[in-house]
């Protein structure tokens, strides 16, 4: 049985999320778990669903009890009713709420991972709050500068240097110190998140064959090469720029501990094709462990049962490794 | 048994395409098969390899044998003895002329398809000889302006909208016009070459998320999408432009006949991860089928022994395939 502590935030009330907090609760993870939610929204979702759910408030003291069809929950209320699959901007600050709560929970010790659910960014925004997604609000009330999108499957880990950029803008956005920072974060995550002493990290190459000597372009040359010779010479085991068509073989992967792609359409499609349905999302670089679902709120599933909980079961499962052994071998040290 | 005559190149003499042709005679396809070489330097890789070979020369009138250890040889001769991985600029025109030999025997008519070796361009163009690859080659050589790059594996396959550019320069060559003429080979491709009456196509979006809406880039809207709706308007079944990391999971996948991804990281990395060893590359467009290797010259492996013709078999077995249909129940209409 594991001291750590989890977070929950099932995200946009009306989609899948709430779903997908009902079914963890019927097979729970080893672990305390707290799930920050409306336990209205959540009994009418499991009613909906003809699951069991007793609802527990959670109580910073205590331990959570980890019996199948409890959720200890830390009760945020809803702004307006939830009818599954319709979107209300009312409820965008209540989405907020919990967010915040999760955050200064992990920040503050209380606990020691958050895992998210999907929200909707539209509904946020229509409600005049700038939000341009977790991985931003999170870095924002950490106060941290530089975090990096990880999405891992399985025994593939594929970090981004860039992320949601128009196609056009990266070439630009790929600079010494981003590519520098994103490898040192990444391989920094290996040995402390994943426990790996030396980890072997693959690089792909902006451009196609990895720019060919020059002749498909020279960002290989004059800004990802150099970078990579200075993080060698510090002792990290990088291969590439490599061409991401032969990097993705598995004659190429086997042995490797992680990817790190140049783009968001370079780097994932590999890994959602090998791993959908298992995909998590990482942010590395945070104070504190964050894994998400690998999905949306898909709105036309809330409520029917429908929901396959496989990406949120894997996301807390490796903040729980994560999470363990960050602080391997600790008492629980809250209240 | 078909009546289908396939040409193969073994390109560059140095690499590993000698190999492969010897590995090919002891397993010879159920077709005619001519391959265009220096018989020497055949016989002589055949003895590195400790494989039987009898060299017969090919005469246009007379049908193949397809008895294992035999192969048919339209003979061209190196300029300078070939040495197992070691280039030699003086070898290039060699290369050239099976190339030539091939393409003639192909519009002629004395050839249904041509499946080529790996070459290694640096040579032909030391060699004072502009050479951009077999595409362009077979391009200029056939007249044709637009071809279609696509990768076979399996039931994946996957089209290029571009194909050898740096990511900097490939937005701006995603017009409407390039767009067009690509969904429009691959459809007629899928319905001539493949005998899919009326294919189902995907098309990916040029940025992460095909552009969301228009927050994470314009091109979708303002390129893609229109042609895409003209296209649908022509009758051709489309999907798109969807993001790419949806757009190659398994479930997105089943049904489609192809896909197509706007630039060269963002549909080959997929195609060679599930695929590796069993891929083909097609060129869609040209008077006469062509297939290739999905590899280089792998000058290292040359002569060793240590060379899997998985992909060569591919190329054939598809080449034969695409052949037979274009051409369904016709006599032999040689000499």
């Amino acid at each position: 049985m594991s001291d750590v502590r989890l977070v929950l935030t099932p995200g946009e009330p009306a989609g899948i999320g709430m779903d997908l907090a009902v079914l963890l609760a019927q097979q729970p993870p080893d672990c305390d778990l707290v799930c920050v939610a409306d336990p209205a929204v959540l009994a009418e979702r499991a009613r909906l669903l003809h699951l069991p759910l007793e609802i527990r408030a959670y109580n910073l003291g205590a331990a959570c009890c980890r019996t199948p069809g409890v959720l200890h929950v830390a009760a945020f209320q809803v702004r307006e009713p939830v009818v599954p699959g319709q979107l209300q901007t009312e409820n965008a600050a209540y989405v907020l709420d919990t967010l915040t709560y999760a955050a200064e929970g992990c920040l503050g010790g209380s606990f020691d991972a958050v895992i998210t659910g999907p929200v909707q960014k539209s509904v946020i925004n229509e409600a005049g709050v700038p939000f341009s997604g977790h991985t931003e609000f999170f870095c924002e009330r950490s106060g941290v500068d530089h975090v990096v999108m990880m999405l891992v499957a399985d025994a593939l880990r594929v970090a981004l240097v860039t992320t949601h950029l128009p196609l056009r803008d990266v070439p630009d956005a790929i600079t010494r110190d981003k590519v520098a920072r994103t490898i040192r974060t990444v391989h920094c995550a290996l040995q402390t998140d994943w426990g790996i002493g030396d980890p072997r990290i693959l690089v792909a190459g902006l451009n196609p064959h990895a720019g060919e000597g020059g002749h498909l372009g020279r960002e290989e040359i004059e800004v990802i090469a150099p970078v990579l010779a200075e993080c060698r010479a510090a002792g990290i085991r990088l291969e590439g720029p490599l061409p991401a068509d032969t990097l993705f073989t598995p004659g190429t992967l086997q042995g490797a501990d992680a990817v790190i792609a140049m783009y968001h359409d370079q780097g994932l499609p590999v890994l959602k094709h090998a791993g959908f349905g298992r995909a998590v999302n990482v942010t590395l670089g945070l104070p504190f462990v964050r894994t998400s679902v690998d999905h949306g709120t898909a709105l036309d599933l809330a409520g029917t049962g429908a929901v396959d909980a496989g990406s949120l079961g894997e996301a807390i499962q490796l903040a729980h490794e994560m999470a363990a052994r960050r602080a391997p071998g600790r008492a629980v040290p809250r209240l």
